[in-house]
């Protein structure tokens, strides 16, 4: 799938976004590495600080699904570029610190002009804990917790 | 969809989660009125604020695919009943405030039993902005913000 | 002290929220059990989810200061009665079940009317982690993580 | 104050650290353009979604103080170096684009060695809202929501 493509997918995903507080609406579509696309939306909250944006839902999405290797997301506000906020960035960095983020400008003649970053220049030296602790879900035995 | 098996896709559900720092997986299993189901895990991060739980994680995919009116919520934390925690709670008062919610313990014999509870009972009182920003995502324009 | 002075204090606090995307300013007064007050504000952030309320602001700088103990937090939105969130609530409920909840609302000749909720009230059957993980600062060694 | 000066507060601030599920005990020391001090520690939750870190605790006790210009802050998980998190990064930029970033690694012979960073290296492009929203208190009126 190119990325004009995807990007496309995140900006038909913002119809479903739940935006009543801020009226910014984001869609994302993300792709894995086998090609699949999960898409997401912002889903606001009265308590501000509950609200998940558009990037951890196409994240979750796929994760609860068993995904584990992403290549790269789109992420679509309308008109105006609109670029990961930090939470996302921290939150795709412990899955895909690799991953190819995507969005879109307005050039000149008012066409859609798309940008390709990496992730890693949107959050250089990204914060994870260990690795021994970190990087599988078995780093822990399930069930050590009530 | 009974609520026993409603309760069993949580349990199948929780395979899924990235749960690397406590060791503690829940799945969840959201019904919607008119009868789908979306499932979730939890997503934990090195960041542990970034953490999404597996109740959020099945209401951001559903409300990401349209879904906006839900009937029931089944959370699985394996042997050990789990509730959902006040976070997950403000969060799915904000779209279902009489959501019901099903968790299950063990009983003298060992055996699953169910737990029904309405969401109301767990987040008395809950908050919620105004009803003339909240209640749609038609309550502002979009695009009025960058 | 009594309520409707640490209340008062709460409703004072309100004047260095930083609320420039909801308009909604709080303002929170924390007491310890041994007489000493902290005030919180809400402090948002363009990416809501960042947002920290005005109650989660007291708790944390008590408990950077090495307070642990808490007796009551009064908390005012101005005119109208502002009830903690959930994620509050959660965040609240770690450190103090048993804490009292003071807010006000109007009565019918306009005065002020304080509530008095204790906090297990409007967080039944509050989410803990098994306590043999979760009871103090010494469930682990520090530094066995990066 | 100069930076290693700054650093040490961050660092003396640990032992109020409340990291009982990670370990992970972190203290931060924020220094604002009139020269005063403010600390912050990390303090998880049983739902690790409700933790914040230490920067996060410094810049909301001193917002909550009437503060709103920051120069520098220190941030210190003892022997090893921490870079604040994606969402620590994501809400000082809020107040402070050009804030200074102080940690410390360990040289060759042991010694503490201090590393300084504009925040802008470490979230390139932050996302804001348009800043006729976010640029102050006063953007909308107080009282206007519930």
């Amino acid at each position: 799938m190119d990325y004009s493509e995807l990007y496309g997918i995140a900006k038909e995903a913002r119809k479903n976004a739940y935006a009543p507080f801020s009226g910014f609406r984001v869609g994302a579509a993300l792709l894995t590495e086998e090609g699949r696309v999960y898409t997401g939306v912002n889903v606001e909250n009265s308590s501000y600080g509950a609200t998940i944006c558009a990037e951890r839902t196409a994240f979750v999405k796929a994760i609860s699904e068993g995904e584990r290797r992403f290549s790269a997301i789109a992420v679509s506000a309308g008109e105006e570029e609109a670029l990961p906020c930090g939470i996302c960035r921290q939150f795709m960095f412990e899955f895909a610190p690799d991953l190819t983020v995507i969005t879109a400008g307005t050039g000149p003649d008012g066409e859609e002009m798309l940008r390709i970053r990496p992730l890693g220049e949107l959050l250089p030296e990204g914060f994870r804990l260990a690795p021994e602790e970190s990087t599988g879900d078995e780093g822990r035995k399930e069930g050590d917790k009530e």
